[in-house]
């Protein structure tokens, strides 16, 4: 038995800019990303590489807001968060504002394999990178028109309508979500019953210089353990950590005996969104059962798995 | 009814190295400390501001690891991470690695009123500081003889031991604790009846750059939530971020029905112990009870308030 559950990013849905070639885009990239997942799972590898392996996909397609397709900061910059966590034994690496890396997720994963820290920073985590020889790109790789076009907009609405706070949607992005959200993730539980969760963003459109979102944070954007699930968050990163999103729905599962899918529809629905925040997640058990929640108009997300039924889906249900 | 307490880091004690001097020294700064967040609170002040005064008191102290004292990092570089948590509301701010910026809890609550983001890491930290106003101090500032020594021993140590993990004690410092785990920290329950944390450090001896703690992240060294408690940790953050030791807490009290001694307890000496990390915790609820919990063999602490006796204690009770 082995199942992997993915997202990538959530947000309101902009359903007067989908065309079926841009669906069929996000469908194909979330069903390689599933497979790749699923492929080290059915040959008995363990949750962390399945994790690691279909994030690398969507973080080397330019078409999510993770390594390649990643948002810019407001100075023009590209500065990536991304975590990953062993349910088996807690283990965890995360990296915040992390720049030239090509995949956050794998820098997240050797910091883990390391073992010395658990989060790395800035230039100390893209240094860390260069010492484990993990493969770097320029600017050009990450530039991509939508996001940099995203980006001026959401800096000359501010400066117009002396408002910080205003995203505007990408219209000329192949994306038909506000981007202000994306960010993708992956949980799977292995043959041997491990669980492990990841997550992977460039942040929201037009962040400040040395922002980190909830993607860096164990707890907030990612958690997981054997002993309950593994979670992916992906929405308002600030809300997610002032809600500890991820751990609470572990610790909802552990200590008041929720049902997964009840204890993430809690933490989303009511606690999340109580305070205003956005976003949704995906979440794992040992059994295989995979809980997703969001109070977004749309999130991209699918499963595939033994014994059960590959989906992709966007729109709410 | 209100109350404040603090602390100034665990660790392993040296009882070999204590002198009435150095005892009194700590005393009386740790007293400092409460009395200035206690005056505060029993002017009707919020428990937001007594935690940030009462931290101040121990970043501007050079005995403390944070602020002032704060260690270097392998680079001889002073990297400082702290956050600050609102109960009432969930509010928070925090900052990772940042420089020059003399108080950096006080950043933490500038960066929680702004409300924009909640954790600024390096530069962007310090640039966010600059726009605020807040006080910078140069190298020379935070300088201090004991901790550059440790910084160069260990990093000597490691090239003849080939091991990373050995951080010596400071033979010549004031304290005599092993500063391996040295942080600052208070929580405080207000007239009001709100809670608030609040935790600054300088990080580990000869810390790889760029490396972040738990000092910086919420729910793994800093929580408050009106619900159930606030609690700041000290200690090995990698495993205070892997046991999510500060939510877990809270998560035990409002889910488990555990009181929060019993939650304290668990969580330091099972959960974190479990993994093989070292440190403690000092808690309050809105009852104004406190607990303290600690792994080590001493840990600086203390409590003030109204209908409460004033303690200061450095080991086991």
């Amino acid at each position: 038995m082995h199942r992997i559950a993915i997202h990538g990013g959530a947000g309101a849905l902009r359903q007067d800019l989908m065309t079926p070639e841009i669906e069929k885009l996000f469908t194909e990239t979330l069903l390689q990303s599933l497979t790749t997942g699923n492929d080290v799972l059915a040959a008995g590898g363990s949750s962390v590489e399945a994790v690691e392996k279909a994030v690398i996909v969507m973080e080397d397609s330019p078409i999510f807001n993770a390594g390649r397709g990643s948002n810019f900061t407001n100075q023009g910059r590209i500065e990536m968060d991304a975590s990953i966590m062993d349910g088996s034994d807690l283990r965890t690496g995360a990296v915040a504002c992390v720049s030239e890396v090509k995949n956050p997720i794998s820098l997240s994963r050797l910091i883990m394999d390391d073992g010395r820290q658990v989060l790395l920073a800035g230039e100390g985590a893209r240094s860390f990178a260069v010492k484990k020889g993990l493969e770097l790109r320029d600017f050009d790789y990450f530039f991509t028109h939508h996001r940099w076009d995203a980006m001026r907009r959401s800096i000359n609405k501010r400066e117009v309508e002396l408002s910080e706070d205003i995203v505007p949607l990408h219209v000329e992005s192949v994306s038909v979500f506000d981007k202000k959200y994306g960010t993708v993730g992956a949980v799977a539980l292995d043959q041997q019953g491990n669980l492990a969760a990841g997550t992977s963003t460039g942040g929201i459109t037009a962040k400040a210089a040395g922002r980190a979102g909830d993607s860096s944070l164990i707890g907030a954007g990612t958690y997981a353990n054997n002993k309950t699930c593994a979670v992916s968050g992906t929405g308002h990163g600030e809300y997610f950590i002032r809600a500890t999103v991820a751990h609470e729905i572990s610790a909802l599962v552990e200590h008041a005996g929720m049902s997964l899918q009840d204890a993430a529809n809690k933490v989303i629905q009511e606690n999340l969104a109580g305070l205003g925040g956005q976003g949704g997640v995906i979440a794992i058990d040992r059994n295989g059962n995979i809980s997703i929640s969001f109070n977004t108009k749309g999130m991209y997300r699918g499963s595939m798995g033994s014994d059960s039924e590959t989906f992709v889906k966007m729109y709410k249900d």
